[in-house]
């Protein structure tokens, strides 16, 4: 058995001093790593796997961090950074004060571009490559590592097309596995599947006709194959786009016949790659399935109702009427401008459009919400999974500035649930109809009620729009919630010695607001506090304070939620703990009073 | 002299009543009654005269407002309203109370999708063809007519790859005239134009390549051939697109000469298209030419600065710096997206960018706003022009919610400039470094200093950065203003009885706020006023509302600004009065202190 190459190779220049047939062991090395470790640490697993003799021949062929190297998404970067001095610390993968799971500039000169939304990186590099030549330097590399799914969002195209016509030095590869989370979808994904089956004659190349020099496809784990292409690339000037096709969960048997699962499998197997199983008995649904088998559930009775994803039909369990409804339910891959557009197209003819987009990638539609949507006054009903703190994915996609960014779109509704009946109920009466787009809110994770589906799935209340509920009564102050961190809230007047201190108000409608209720509380309480996932800084709190100010109401008011910065990675207990918005903190603020 | 046949048409059902041999008379018709009325009455030219035959033939083939017929951007809209009962009230065309000068839902049943900003039409129009297919209507038709520059923009791109994949009845128009308001650019472009010349077979089709059913390119001026291709595409089920070449201005030479000038001339000579230019002469200069001379001015000093616009060169006035550097100066199209993350990768190799968008379309690039540029803490400088309300574009087109969609995002500096000098001496400090990326918001037309060029321009002063200026001081009431509207203050204080009451406070920092000032502020005066140029939700004011609550402070604090709904067209003076934000409003406000 020969020796561990990997152990030794602490920066790319190490790789550099291999010879080029010793790199298939490296291969198999790195491959054994990632998955050693993602099996006890979890993460994400299948797009490192499916790039690990590219990732190698990159580092090979190129003078990284010299030649600039960026990969779109990254969820695809675990042996960039193994192979970039962080093979020692990559066990912290993911967790609190540990390296973050995307690249990340801080982090390291070798990661050229943060990420974690998707296809940004055309973009990022042609700003690079532009630089380069305005500073003189002609031979400096700029690379671009895209997937096939992330290439299709209109961003990327945006960036093709402006390359285009530079004389920039720009790679773009297209990573080509047929697939993103989800399947790939559209009608880019047919094309690139007839160019890999020969079906299409290379003269017509949509990427030539963007005046790319094209070539490819080739085999993405055939390494020398990628080493002597890329050592060809590496000698043309100007922009320049290499097709290579790979396997998602490249070496794992089961990674590689589930690419669904395996793409963050959680715990499992190293050897065996099986999945460690863990209980859900007795535990509360997911928030993201209360919306999959409710909106199922409205479907079945209301021919009027569609689905709308961008690319995360598993994520969003948006799948569940997919299977069942396939003509009324979509999955329009990584597209959030088109998917709100298309959700107020058919708004117009009177469909019901269940348009679900996690709140951080709902500000990808930003303009489409307010010029599409709320300007026409369309009611689209927008499901914001993964709202607030999504955890270990940490800053990229932390979910807390929908409140804010959201709130001063006029004729919006925007709803945060506080539990996963108060969800469904909401996704019940938003297909009533309610003349106005709306919002709802929910977090990544699981809720609070164990015998939801089997108890409450189904059985419909109305919700009664812009009403908050008081869940209990109290003498000196009032704490008003927004969304599941009321359960919070509850849990953390129920340890405190005087409970009886602490009135506690469901506010689920950040607009329209109760101004009723709000009224009572303000002659009622000299102490208010408002507590919300969202940032601080225009959110929940600042409408409650702009309330105030225009009906004179003095009451101390006191802001909780997400501070103004970036949180980091962690666990969301870790996390909310850092802004102090956790069972712990809370119960010291409210034993203060 | 023939009858007038376009003074009979009064809904499309009267157009079809004629003999295909009598629209050419139509389309002489409808082109002199444009003309006409917007010599006098002002609004776009340009992009109407183009597709006088278009719309003709549109309406003439397909069976509106049963079809459904969306035109992007809606610029070229004006044929279209003057032929679906608009005639009459043409002349209202973007005044208070009269027709919007783009499609819209809400004024006729023939605006089948509101418009005004560009690239949404497909996804939209899918949506429509996806419903109607859900309704078992398979015969009804959708069209999107959209424009070159247009359909390079990301959210196209991302409608075709969908629509590929249907069985929509969804027909794409591409308008292709090589210009949307400047010329347009791209790789996509170059390809257009090579297709127009013959250079590309037809088998070498990107759009194919999409899974559409190409035809053309055809001459969009002969009507009977237009006519014709559309009689065909009518029959065909599924996606269609279909290839149009129009020339901008058509009918009017020097409309088709000058055709960025054209695209909206102001009031002009019907009959020989002679511009009335009016005397700029003493005139305060317009805040977009403050911010090109003044780019261009410290980008001859300083070689790393770099400008970028999303297809706004003649709109934004860096047209002219992209003449004196041209390598420096990008118009990257309609691609907002794209022109933000490219920044970003500039910005990363320690180039100084100035990112010039309107406000209302860097609503387009929200995300990359975050996750690209704050995130990273790169310092790119935007340049919001345009921000606050815009005028006779209306609703679709206000700068409003800039400072609260900004606001919420951590490491941003926002500043809004009170006046030219300001506005030149914050561009000179970006450039000096910051540490941050900033915001810079101003607005369409005028400043209020008649010698800024020839008496003001280069001799900077460094701003700094936070603070705020006392403009005034005053016993009862302090008004603390954001950006130009400190004018309008300036103007309301000197006005009434007793200006001795009243101090005024620029704050052109949102964020970072002046706390110092703030405090001193707050522990004087128990009335506060605010009053901004945007929404009062989450934006200036309820920046000030949280640092009262954090602070403790009980002052009376009213906001002013925008109120929350979307606001009209109209004059920006008439626009400012509905706001209560004019000079006769404060002036009754101060007044009653």
């Amino acid at each position: 058995m020969s020796d561990n190459l990997l152990s030794n190779i602490n920066i790319p220049a190490d790789l550099r001093l291999l010879d080029e047939a010793q790199l298939p062991q490296v291969a198999q090395e790195l491959r054994n790593f990632i998955i050693d470790i993602v099996a006890v640490k979890e993460g994400h697993l299948g797009a490192s796997l499916g790039v690990v003799e590219l990732t190698i021949a990159l580092h090979y062929v190129f003078d990284t961090p010299n030649d600039l190297l960026i990969w779109d998404v990254g969820h695809q970067a675990y042996g960039h950074k193994i192979l970039t001095g962080r093979r020692e610390n990559f066990h912290t993968n993911r967790q609190l004060g540990g390296i973050s799971g995307f690249p990340k500039r801080s982090e390291s000169i070798y990661d050229a571009f943060g990420v974690g939304h998707s296809s940004t990186s055309i973009s990022a590099a042609l700003g690079m490559a532009i630089a380069s030549n305005l500073k003189g330097d002609f031979n400096k590399q700029h690379i671009a590592v895209i997937g096939d799914a992330s290439i299709a969002s209109g961003m990327a195209f945006e960036g093709l097309n402006h390359a285009g016509v530079t004389d920039a030095n720009l790679l773009v590869i297209l990573n080509d596995n047929a697939i993103g989370i989800d399947p790939s979808v559209g009608a880019l994904k047919q094309y690139l599947t007839a160019v890999k089956e020969g079906k299409n004659p290379r003269q017509n190349n949509m990427i030539k006709s963007l005046n790319f020099d094209y070539s490819g496809p080739i085999d993405g784990h055939d390494i020398f194959a990628v080493i002597k292409e890329l050592k060809r690339l590496q000698k043309i000037k100007g922009p320049k786009f290499l097709h290579i096709i790979t396997t998602k969960g490249k070496g794992l048997q089961q990674a590689e016949d589930d690419q669904v699962k395996y793409h963050a499998p959680g715990k499992f197997d190293a050897l065996t790659g099986e999945i460690h199983i863990k209980s859900e008995e007795n535990l509360p649904p997911k928030y993201q399935d209360v919306f999959g088998f409710t909106v199922l559930d409205l479907a079945k009775s209301n021919e009027k109702i569609i689905g709308i994803t961008p690319a995360m039909p598993s994520g969003s369990s948006l799948k569940f009427m997919m299977d069942a409804f396939p003509k009324r339910a979509f999955d329009v891959g990584i597209a959030e401008q088109h998917a709100v557009t298309l959700a107020a197209g058919m708004a117009t003819q009177g469909m019901i459009v269940y348009c679900n987009i996690y709140s951080t990638f709902l500000q990808r539609a930003y303009d489409q919400i307010i010029h599409d949507v709320a300007l026409q006054n369309l009611p689209v009903i927008f499901c914001l999974d993964r709202a607030g703190l999504v955890g270990e994915d940490g800053a990229t996609h932390h979910g807390v500035f929908d409140l804010a960014y959201l709130r001063c779109i006029p004729k919006m509704i925007i709803h945060a649930p506080m539990n996963e009946i108060a969800l469904q109920n909401i996704l019940y009466t938003a297909q009533l109809g309610l003349n106005h787009p709306i919002a709802i809110r929910y977090p990544r994770g699981r809720g609070v009620i164990a015998d939801w589906q089997t108890q409450h799935l189904g059985k419909y209340e109305k919700t009664a729009i812009g009403e908050s509920v008081c869940l209990k009564e109290g003498s000196k102050v009032a704490v008003l919630s927004n969304g599941t961190i009321g359960n919070t809230v509850s849990l953390a007047i129920s340890k405190i010695k005087h409970p009886e201190n602490i009135a506690h108000y469901d506010f689920s409608f950040v607009k329209p607001l109760d101004k009723k209720a709000l009224k009572d509380i303000f002659n009622t309480f000299k102490t208010i506090i408002t507590i919300e996932g969202g940032t601080v800084k225009g959110g929940f709190g600042s409408a409650i304070l702009e309330f105030a100010s225009e009906n004179n109401y003095a009451s101390k008011i006191t802001v909780l939620g997400i501070p103004d910065e970036f949180i980091e990675h962690g666990t969301v207990a870790e996390l909310q703990q850092y802004c102090k918005i956790d069972v712990k903190s809370l119960e010291i603020l409210f034993s203060s009073y």
